[in-house]
């Protein structure tokens, strides 16, 4: 692979607009990857044969078996131990997807907790008396303990084997969906991880022009909610009033595992193109903001997911600001909301009208055509509509109220909210402050949010309450400009 | 308390003949604690009322019974939760041994997992099919899981949490050996040690001359097998022909965990004064020394008892030495014997003649004693008999064939060797080399291992093969010198 | 200013094709200096007033004057003269281009040495004795150091001092080539600096793409020989197989003084667009490089012009790789010709014809015109003439031997070499190795090079027999290569 | 010499009590000379043959003076020249005391300036019209400078070169108070050193507790005023009631230039005893403390003599403690006053009578000698003194008088203190603010300053003035309880 080559995938990757809250990283991993195997080729020269890319033959099968037996069993003391993990992370490395299936697929299977041993710890449970209870159920709670955790513990004492850990159960994940015993291993590899990456682990480090180039262009690759458009752009989200957070790893110290943009800036902002305009005055921080805007919040690892660090991430950065910058008064986020169009789609679909009849005949009129759902569904594909004053006028209405309730009332199982970044801000405690009309024009906010936006407002002393409300009976709170849309 | 009493006490504790490879470091956990009492301060104004040192008031434990609850559940987020970490932690610390007692014993009583909830579980995991067998048993692995484990967790994201979570399992374990809940606290917090202190998160650093002051004055505080007199008998253990690493968490980089001293020297060392000698010439490493000998190796924290470092702490440092100098053809350390006179004492109480005839006539002659034992109890409890040549003369055979035989031969349940020392290098893969004849004649060494040193040496490729006979049979591997002396 | 503007400015610093070695450096010093300004803010409240931009009143003159007499007297002691620096300094940095001239005038002109106190001194020497001779050398040594240079040095005190003198230096240059008082002035700030940018202060460091985004935007702005197109351009410049060093000052550590780019490679390099295409294969150095092409070395500081430090930098990083790098064999440039096609038209103009008839011929042929030195101006001025078989084939012969002529036997006063990258490196010992013919086809290497390149070669044990033949009589070393061109 | 001899000997540096402010490093110097040889073995391995210790040959000086030759004249590019400094360098450190009296004696009279030259250049100068002038100084200020400075710019391209040239300074020192050459050489020297060691080059570092062991056995080396009796004692000086503050130079990072110890303590401290009582109760600085103590200044560098940085160590120090603690009122030191002993003594033998009757009675009394002058001398020479009523009531009260004399009223040429200490003070603006009876009773307060300490007072909006009239007239500012003594 030329070096252009490797730049001209990674730029596709920074360009394309992303689906989900976690870009695809596909080349960056493999590229690491490439990295890790010749760092692991010092560590490991013991490594028995080759073996196919799709690890098809039955006896490179039985071979990496015993190897990881071996592994596992700690023969010869810990620095051999060390010697055959990393012989087994090169083979995994060298593996296509077929293969690492297999290889995942053997790992889960032949190194799963073994249930003849559950079974008896838990008839020495049922028998215990109660003194020889504690001791029991530290029995059982050792046979739960599948062998497979031990093995994957011994890649954390390899250089970036952390890393190798977080990116394997990226891989993971993908089959898990499809595959119990698959899924299994993942939640091993889950809790594993977890304990590792407990937050009181982790350092927040304030990222600046200052940081090495080398760190910078991860957040140009790994930013999934505005895409960095360049070196100026990325510069600019760092500048006096912008500033930008991440949580790292002591283990990880060169990838980010979560970060944070927030402006600075005066009253509440409602569009992200104002935040974005490189041509856009600078504001004194120490005297002119008087909020705060966490306007992106991207996770970088793909394998961390279902590890949550967003909430405390934004509690630590309101922590220090407020140390910094006593002015500040708000807190407050402009965020997408990227499950709305889908959502209306479906309510078309199955049937249900949103529209009331003045809505309906509004755009019925602008658009021509005659039945109402019709006649919003080509409204919103019309490209570019948000530039015609007629359209803005019959759907500024609609859509304002739809967004309101889709946020405030639309629940998965009468608890969740549907939409996943409400989901995440109502569960830290934040309110639903204020609907924005237009406030992402970008393809991609018309294609997610029909180019709406929302403030999510962080009030300190309110988190509280708000967080029992809604986690507790699934109640969203919202502010009354908010509430008033729904009676409308 | 005066800075002058502050350093008697310091001096106090670093004079004292240590009878465990663990210091007791009273006084310094004390002053690290007013240190976190302070930290803590900050974090923390919310903690309810005062409580008296004791925690005698029936409403005081159920007020503290409360707060632990709330901050369990999270209440109000993760900075609430910090917060209330905090007031606990502060409690903690204000009260004395009998109030942490009762402070340890509500966390372990209140807090224990719910065993309704897991015959629950166990009970579902009987009954689930095949497929459902999965999450029955990830069920079930919650279930065992005590709230109090994760109440413990929180401590983790405090300033110098991880160090107060170690200090307070040392308090722990104190108390655990006399009561079956604290013990089955004290097994968790060493879980949640266990998996912190994972030897791949821990950082391997050279101690130098050129490390600040503070962390050098815990070496001489920590050092627990040849007490360091003073700070130019430091300098000289970190001189260019001396080495000296620790291993360090990224949580508590100040606190060394376990450190190792190595001398580079030309031949395999036979006592510890002329390693210890400052009149001592230099030896320059990179052309005269043939062997590297680790002659003191100290754990730092009592609250990771139960959790080794030391075997991979030798095997990193092993790896490091070679390939700086490659003219290193020897691994081996200087150690004592600590257990030797003790078992000897037993011995004859046991009414088991340990000498030949030959020997007792040699002993009775110089000791004027008649009867052997009496006389060779005596020998051994007179004050400077190593001076003595006719001593040194009836002495020398017995006290070699029998040291050599109590390390080779004296096993606990058939398997580990009695000693503790022995025990500890067997187990890393290291055979008995060589006795050494008077080794170590200051007064501690006199009375623990009547004078005598051994040297283990680890040889790269045995080590597995010697691991794996003691650790399976409890085969100890002696060189010929060694068993030579078993049969005379 | 927007921030847009600012990066538009920028950027077209970056991209304007350079004349000189050092770039045009305007609104990047204009930044540092409003950043200047700030940071001194702290240190001085005291400054008197404010003064028009241009600084024309004869009041602000005399109280300008007045504060730099009490700067020089240290009255008050060191902070207070440190506070009136700092004044001074915001005062300068609020002056136009106008202003900063009047006020290097007022400082070069009433703060010069004393002449009555030389003339005294003088005359004093001249009648000393022997024994006294020394004390009036000393005394002559003090009358002849003008107060305004000890004024200068006050300024290395500041936040940034440092830096602003050499600033101020820039501004200064500009001026002192027309004034005789100013050019003084420009001497002895002149001399300041060498002492305290004296080779040994200096730092060497490498430049990779770790370093902080905010170091290697200025190599961006600073490059001065193949201008930086981007960030992936720089990347490449900074990969695995190219390397980056500059020389930086303590005092002014985020600013490099001078840097030189070095690529690694299989055999001289003959051409710029192979070594600057990031399309091409890497080369893994420790394996495959035979060779170290230095193909850019850049001033960055105009204010350090005739300050020379680029001959350390070379043989410095030739030191660098070759312990790194044993394989490297050849140390050797490819740079430009940068005076050739100017020189090739003042001979024209001067009625030399530089062609053979032959060539002659050719080019007339080729071009359709009849007078030789016409139709061979035409050719080079005609555009992508680089593209055209015919042209290269008429051009090549007689472009090849004028250049070699240019380089070896062109000279000013008869010993140095016109052309100024060729007298730099003949200086430092480099000899004239190969030609390279189209070796920059890019538009400002047509322009200034008629699309040749050049490699000085570096071969350490003759490097001191060529400087001094060079400076000592005027003598190009080249290679049989070149020679051979200038016979045919 | 084994690692104890030079303990030992280091111990008794650190424990002689010094008569001057720098302490003698001559083993120190040795020292750090050895591992200079071997440093720059690396660099040099060209140093042509080797030299007696005493350089006595006069071929080898003849060598030596063709080797400085080319060192100067760079033959061979910088490269070469590093080398050959660094083989004068080695010659230099493997010389014996009369060796290296003629090597500084070639250096200086071979490398002088040159007469003929100067004259040459004076003679154009008187000569040169207006605008030729300021070409002819320039001329003649190139010509008064002498070569011997080049060359001995040349080292501080060496690592460890700066700090060579600091202790080759401290060599030269001590011949140049008896030889004109030398003394020039030294001028020139110390020129040199002034330039690179202005005070806007040096770093101001806290040193604490935290700091390297190896730099802080520095402090307890240097320190010149109270000398440091142990690592505890040291340990007492960094803690938190407690500051020590030190300059360094960029290029010897491992050198404290010139440190200050401060004492942050309630009311002004009137006797050294209390301040370093290890047994005295710690204070709060953040709340107790209001005034700042200045009690010992000590310079590292005897070879940086004559360059003055202890006034702004002072005031930088002053400004950082006014930073840090607002409520700090008082700066003031408590100071030795080294020379009155000595002063009284020769008054005395002068035949002056510093008594008044009453006074000269009631010592007579007490010691029963029948001469005043006589009886005071025997009383000041009497051992513990100072624990005898009789004698503190007879002495007290002219020694209080007499020491304010001296202080206040004691000049050299009319307008300098006599006492070296009230001389550094009294020029950085401050004043004699009180007398301490008995403030000083170790062996060295006695026989230095029989017992009396001075608090020097620093008023930040008076230093100016005092500064000025100290310097300009020589009048030295007192409190009035210091002038009452006088009148009294």
């Amino acid at each position: 692979m030329t070096k252009q080559d490797m730049q001209a995938e990674q730029k596709k990757e920074a360009a394309e607009p992303t689906q989900t809250a976690v870009r695809s990283q596909g080349s960056f991993l493999d590229r690491t990857l490439v990295r890790l195997v010749n760092l692991w080729r010092d560590v490991s020269d013991t490594v028995t044969g080759t073996v196919d890319a799709g690890l098809s033959a039955e006896g490179d099968i039985r071979r990496l078996r015993d190897q990881m037996q071996a592994c596992l069993e700690g023969r010869g003391g810990e620095v051999s131990a060390r010697a055959r993990a990393a012989g087994l992370g090169r083979t995994y490395l060298s593996l296509d997807e077929l293969g690492r299936e297999r290889f995942l697929r053997l790992l889960a299977g032949a190194f799963d907790a073994d249930r003849t041993e559950i079974d008896a710890a838990v008839a020495a449970l049922q028998e215990a008396g109660p003194d020889d209870r504690p001791k029991a159920e530290s029995t059982l709670r050792a046979a739960l303990e599948a062998p497979r955790t031990r093995l994957l513990t011994q890649f954390n004492a390899l250089p970036q084997g952390v890393k190798f850990l977080v990116d394997l159960r990226a891989d993971l994940m993908a089959h898990a969906r499809k595959d119990a015993t698959l899924a299994s291993l993942d939640e091993d590899l889950r809790r594993l991880l977890e304990s590792w990456f407990d937050i009181g682990f982790l350092d927040l480090r304030r990222m600046t022009w200052d940081a090495p180039a080398a760190l910078l262009e991860k957040l140009i690759a790994y930013e999934a909610v505005h895409e960095i458009r360049s070196w100026e752009d990325l510069k600019n989200r760092l500048d006096s009033d912008r500033r930008c957070f991440a949580f790292f790893h002591p283990r990880m110290p060169d990838e980010p595992l979560i970060f944070v943009e927030v402006a600075l800036v005066d009253g509440m902002a409602d569009n992200i193109h104002d935040l974005l305009d490189e041509k856009a005055p600078l504001v004194d921080p120490a005297r002119n903001a008087d909020t705060a805007i966490f306007y992106s919040i991207s996770n970088a690892q793909r394998g961390l997911g279902g590890i949550s660090f967003g909430g405390f991430l934004i509690k630590r950065v309101v922590d220090l600001l407020t140390t910094e910058y006593p002015g500040l008064k708000t807190f407050a986020t402009l965020s997408p909301i990227p499950g709305f169009r889908r959502w209306l789609s479906r309510e078309i679909e199955a049937g249900r009208t949103p529209l009331t009849p003045a809505e309906a005949d509004a755009i019925c009129q602008v658009t021509g055509f005659e039945e109402p759902n019709d006649a919003l569904t080509r409204a919103l594909d019309a490209e570019h509509w948000h530039q015609d004053e007629h359209m803005i006028e019959a759907l500024r209405g609609p859509l304002m109220r739809l967004s309101a309730e889709y946020l405030v009332n639309e629940k998965r199982r009468g608890t969740r909210a549907v939409d996943p970044v409400a989901h995440f801000h109502l569960t830290n405690g934040a309110r639903v402050e204020r609907l924005n009309w237009l406030g992402d024009t970008t393809a991609n906010g018309m294609a997610r949010s029909a180019g709406m936006m929302v403030n999510y407002l962080y009030v300190s002393d309110r988190i509280e309450e708000n967080h029992e409300s809604y986690t507790g009976e699934g109640r969203v709170t919202a502010s009354s400009s908010v509430t008033r849309l729904l009676k409308s």
